[in-house]
């Protein structure tokens, strides 16, 4: 590891991990929602728990913008780094909301797409939290963001094929459109992974 | 009062609180809607007129900004506070043209969620009025961002529990499609409000 | 021509034109898909290698831009052209591949205010691929931003009017669903135009 002459700003890195780690928590909730018998308002309690977690780690993250006369990188980054990691948290936190609010576990089961999308989530949040503290080193990133996208690519799939099953016929009006709501948060909190990625890598173009 | 080393350009600051004013123009129109025997088609022209007023305004701001050499903050943000000032603009006028071709006031009465927004927007428009004009001395700003992020959550909540009702049974699918397209823009107008505010803690952060 | 003093650095300026004759060549086909007796699946496709051919542009760009120590303007407003240029093909890859999946091809015929959007993206696109060029120079670009202004304002009421008609009973649920789902490409298509030339304009007012 290459020595940094940039302030050690450790307490920076430190809430990206923990928000990382949250969003990790986050899709594991999700996950629960798939078991048999789960308790469905449980795990959307705890997911606005978590989420209220989240508003934390920001909340904290820019107080400590405000509050620090030399950053590792650009101010207005972090912020965008530090709210981008929220709407992830905002769109894992709907998905449970809605399919609750919604009764649409009370269906025989969700669509086999929805569950691939959930999928796609967890494993953009593990390497999302897996990448966060390589930020300090600004190394081993580019395989980070590669991967995030693919991910995207993959959801986008699943999120199409959802949509063709929905219209397809199967379900009636009403259930098509709570379950086209669920989809679209899905579908938007995988796009929320790739404009942290993004932003990851603007900031590794601009630093290199 | 800070005395201000910023160059005195008080134009800019007039600006925008003129396109501030405008959206309080807008959500008093979107208010009328709920008034009986209302002439919808009148309240939605008017706030087209209201909307191409917006766009004016706009466009001396960019006028303004290719002709200013000294700027009182970045170009570029003075810039996104005017897109996203009009943005909002475009969303209340959404409301009003989308709630008259879809016919929607010809019904008994809207669901009470849609007026819940439409209040939650006449505030946030207010307190986006009030704030404005601080911006020449950054003072106050912060309680501002704050009670806009509020209300952006109740507004969520509302529109929420209005999907909720949407897909209850109340209705048929078609008129369901119809309101869901007006709860949008609403719900799009709330968020763009919160943007207006994010740029303005941007600006604020930066000048700190 | 005024002489420039910027580094002369046409790989830029290629690859955002490589981009937006991308986009031509995407607007083409989804005018085929109007013609009588048309292969969807074909065009379909097509359509998916053409947005390939995109991404390899949108990757090399990005690469230029790392490996380039002056670049002729900044480097995130590079980035940014270049992925709004993707983000466009994106939505019109979207569009050709709804058709197809949707099996929206097999109606008698399609609402004639798609076929008015879609004209509308094929003019956006000429006239972004004639403005690449200019970059060059930052002359004649304010016309091409106007002009894609003045055409998202009419994709936007083709857009609302092709609502109404969906919602208006002549089909049943499922198919205004997926129909919306296209009009909505169909419309962000015109909007990611619209965020290209509002790059393009913040450019030219950096530089001005």
């Amino acid at each position: 590891m290459k020595f940094s002459f940039r302030p050690v700003e450790g307490a920076f890195y430190d809430l990206f991990t923990q928000a990382a780690n949250n969003l990790v928590k986050g899709t594991e909730l999700l996950n629960e929602l798939a078991l048999p018998g789960v308790d469905v308002q449980s795990v959307s309690d705890r997911l606005t728990d978590v989420e209220h977690d989240s508003d934390q780690i920001t909340h904290d993250l820019y107080k400590k913008i405000n509050s620090t006369f030399i950053t590792p990188f650009d101010r207005e980054d972090i912020y965008s780094l530090g709210s981008q990691l929220d709407d992830v948290m905002d769109h894992l936190e709907a998905v449970g909301n809605l399919l609750y609010l919604y009764g649409l576990t009370e269906l025989p089961s969700l669509p086999r797409e929805m569950h691939e999308l959930v999928d796609v989530l967890d494993q953009q949040a593990k390497i999302t939290a897996d990448a966060m503290p390589r930020l300090r080193a600004m190394k081993g990133l580019e395989e980070y963001w590669i991967e995030i996208n693919r991910l995207e690519n993959e959801g986008d799939r699943s999120y199409r094929m959802l949509l063709v099953r929905l219209f397809s016929g199967e379900y009636d009006a009403l259930t098509v459109l709570k379950m086209k709501e669920v989809a679209d948060e899905l579908e938007a909190a995988c796009d929320a992974f790739e404009h942290v990625a993004n932003t990851v890598e603007t900031i590794a173009v601009k630093e290199s």
